[in-house]
């Protein structure tokens, strides 16, 4: 079968999740790179700013410009957007009415409620009529929704490390919709290219540190995706630590069983869970389920779209624990939006991502 | 005041908590560093294998021996045993019994009971009738009970770091006694000095893993302090991480009020945490209560005998969030030795650790 | 143009660079990767060894196999061997009577002369008479002889960062053959994928120092190859240096500029060498020349076939330096035994590599 | 004998070589700090900017004020500088005119030409009339000097990993005092806590990359040194590397025998290399003669004020080969500092860094 090219622009290609998605577009079979856009970075090349690409046959002649969405509607039909929340809405507009289909990175279109996103974000939401059209990027969850969907709101990292353990069990009833913890590590290429003094090599490195406890954004987008997966509101509790690796989440996962299975069923219970995860991802062609004794390990994902996933329960506390590992810049960001794309375009969804 | 001057010895010395208890008896005023042994390094002078003591006035002419029972209780007065479980206490009796105090940093006198002894590290206690002498050595806690002690069994660099937070929590009832879960990061030095394939330099770095779930043998000190703090029963739920950081432990624990202030009095609460902290810790030479909006980060503490001890009432879950740091060979291990050594010889607790 | 399909195998597939190996030819176009051998792990599957290649479709029912050159011989067409210098050499020779044809990773076969090789390895080599048949694999060096070879030795790490920078300047007789002095940094897989003290992440995070001075056995190999290029003997210093990076090794170069040019004719000189280089390797699609302000940096060619390369001339000191920055494990390693293969079968030589 | 305990000052507090120094003077035996100055952090406790200090007793008070010479001259009988160069010399004329002596960790005093100084510092020098009286304040070379000195230069990190290991066989007409090249490799500390993009931890971790050739400002002061010992001009080839580590240098310095050994001489040569180093600083305090097998290592010296030095023939090149090790922020600044003012002030040179 023979697929149509698009023709794809990445907006704000200059910070880290913006480098990846480059990275990944470069080597995708279907996709022309039409447009990069940094306004840091404008007139120079790609090969400039990021050495490492200078090699690839399809970067030669790309040069960062200036964000116009004029321009970028006529160069493109699909374009990413790579920028911080509040600006990121500015651009969808446009686009969107000029024809483009926008997946968005950013926190701006991922919350339905513009209260929420007030609440959260600090600031009024800066494009409200468009949430009811936004889809929540998260393939495995929403792969039809996606496919259709002219405005995709990317998820964030930390929520795909926490929403793809838990949703299965949460819209199958086995676990309790309260009490949910989510312990999360992460690299620091989670916080972005910014000349900041917390995240200089020496203040990282041999350093570990939990911050932006005990109500980090990202909890405003997770449990709107875990009510709609148990059918109820849902309040978890979230800590993000930051350690020295460049790259990865590692998330543990703290659950009590629904209460049916509490007291003397929990073999039972065990026994759901793994069927639950089997017939949820067993077939996911980025998941993978750690049957055996390995438990999820960053490096094993790193540079790759795949999430690890791993559970036990423990007899001595009744207490279901999940953790997962993911590359933050992967299926944390950049390559779960390419699988949006290829739900978008037709494509295989594994297209240029294996 | 002149101190008396005492001869100490340090059994299995070539590992990392040996290292550092050399590091820091180099030091202190009041030690003479009398023998230093180690099977692997016998014959050796201390600084051919490591040195960066070899500048140290005190080092010169240490050698390592062959560690013998006999010898060691003529040359000291004090012996800390840096040895793996179940070897530990095959020096331990022999010690004693020639007349020398005692401080172990394996976990073979921690545990009370013989039984859990068993069941957590594989194999019966070998010295059985020693457990009901021996003193949990956590100096914030028992101080008066070291003063005395003939066995010091030196606490584990997890317990720690779990254990200071939760005490005093815990002892005056603050908080609930169920459902407690700790969340702990360790570096690599934690794995101790064996050449094993999961502890290299590229299996680690860049990397992030949990391991030894649902049941880590140090729940079984854990469970048993925190027991007597509660003077119930406690289960905990604990996981052990390893991060790519030479030292260092950095635990998140999760923790619920007590009936009592749940529902309208979550501000009492906080306050009576706050007090409750202030009132254990707040003239403990070795804990720093962080009172302002900083957390707890590992580069603070690494080197040092110090635990960063900091708290969150969380006012959407209802939770109690405790965040602790500290170096794992230092107050985890080498440092709070030594401040039980203080207190043994009745020399200011914090000699040789400032 | 449809290209055959080759069968290859990988003996030693569980050290470092046969992991390596192992990841580039699953996605290579054109190969199959027919069997897979380890001693230590035979019998487990490829997945259960390296979850990361768990979802690689053509991963599955790959297992390890015991190395036995009969079976391999009826597996493949090609085999590479990734196992120690002495342990190659016994495998190539019967592979070879079968018929198949050997890309061998070790050092057995790099050296043309049997004498020298007891000299930098402490033993007989152990197939000589192989010695003359068999091609030093460098393709940007000698690319039609290893596209007719039967046996081609790849070359080393660190002879691959010094000697492609090297090579075209002393052919063209522009710098001095003696006196040159190459000194490199290494990260920590360079050590390969045993279990020894020195290489454990606590060992070698927070270090760096040099090794194996002044006569590294890869002095060997390059003064070997470095007199072809002058077409006269050549001695280097060679100062190899561990750093706590993964993957990655940094060269630096001194030269003396050739005679005639000392004195008045630097800027003749500094423009020969440009234009030397631009010659040399101007289209080579595995080596950037960096003409502008910009360095090599390893973290630009990390996971990539590709070497940075860059040069500059000092006016006070009359000397040139030459920098490369290179993967060890791909374009030190496995990726150019690749471009070897790629040449070898009549491929694209960029083939699985880009 | 009772030592006068001195008055002290740091200006420029908070820089990492400022919070080295503030850690080693609040152990220091003799000196009272009395002042930290910080423009940045002007009115916050040390505590609240380096939560590390927090638990020292003498830290308990000690706020950051704006620096001010009138009012360092009344606190301080000692002032240290911890500046930008440019910056530095500003401060140093009024407080030596008020009485005080100065130690100035900047570049600016070190050059005693004005002349030098605009060549490699690209401005005019902001004091010249004070060259002529600052003493180039490296102890194990100018003890004398500096125990009389009002304005001590200290040196920098990267001189004195190369100017230490040279001076001595420099000043004996052993080795050729032309052709001699440092290779360099250092931590990211020594690039001081600035918030830039190429000092982030992820533009840092997992790279190695030569910069600032083929003239560091470095290259100044060392070649003014080494010409003091060779008495001739010396001209050196410096080359730079940023390594992902905090701290430490690893320097490899390359040298050619004086002619009088080459040729047959080299095993006489070998002996005199080694007695120079024992005469020189066989009683040193601050450095290690690895007189083994054993090569330097930054992880043995990190945190210590001691420089590890070894030294190689090359039997092949003829060539020397030295080694140094050392922490970049205590014997490359803070602590050589330290040992200047306990020079200046008589006390034990030792004093505080051991």
């Amino acid at each position: 079968m023979l697929m149509k090219t698009q023709k794809v622009a990445v907006v704000g290609a200059s910070g880290y999740s913006g480098e990846e998605l480059v990275r990944l577009l470069l080597s995708h079979p279907h996709v022309e790179l039409a447009a990069v856009t940094s306004r840091q970075y404008a007139g120079q090349s790609l090969a400039q700013v990021f050495p490492k690409f200078a090699h690839h046959p399809r970067a030669r002649g790309l040069h960062f410009s200036e964000p116009k969405h004029e321009l970028l509607a006529k160069q493109a039909e699909v374009v990413f957007l790579a920028l911080p929340h509040g600006v990121a809405a500015e651009f969808a507009k446009p686009l969107l009415d000029a024809g483009c289909r926008v997946i968005d990175l950013s926190a701006d279109f991922r919350l339905k409620n513009a209260g929420t996103y007030r609440e959260f974000y600090g600031h009024e939401h800066p494009a409200p009529d468009l949430l009811a059209q936004s889809v929540y990027g998260m393939p495995e969850i929403r792969r039809a929704e996606i496919a259709k969907a002219a405005l995709v709101a990317s998820p964030g990292c930390y929520p795909t490390s926490i929403l793809l353990p838990l949703y299965p069990l949460l819209k199958a009833g086995l676990v309790h919709q309260n009490g949910i913890i989510a312990d999360s590590l992460s690299g620091v290429s989670g916080a972005g290219r910014k000349p900041e003094l917390d995240y200089l090599f020496v203040e990282c490195n041999e350093s570990v540190r939990p911050y932006g406890v005990p109500r980090h954004r990202h909890i405003s987008e997770i449990e709107q995706e875990l009510a709609a997966a148990a059918e109820r509101p849902v309040t978890i509790q979230f800590t993000p630590h930051l350690i020295p690796v460049n790259r990865g989440i590692l998330t543990t996962l703290y659950l009590d069983p629904a209460k049916e299975f509490q007291g003397g069923r929990l073999k039972e219970f065990e026994q759901k869970v793994a069927s639950c995860f089997q017939a949820a991802y067993g077939q996911e062609p980025f998941i993978r389920l750690l049957n055996d004794k390995n438990l999820p390990d960053t490096k094993n994902v790193v540079g790759t779209n795949v999430l690890e996933l791993a559970w036990r329960l423990d007899p001595r506390t009744e207490r279901l624990l999940l953790f997962s590992a993911e590359d933050n810049l992967v299926k944390g960001a950049s390559g779960q939006a390419i699988q949006s794309l290829n739900l978008m375009c037709g494509w295989p969804e594994t297209a240029g991502l294996l």
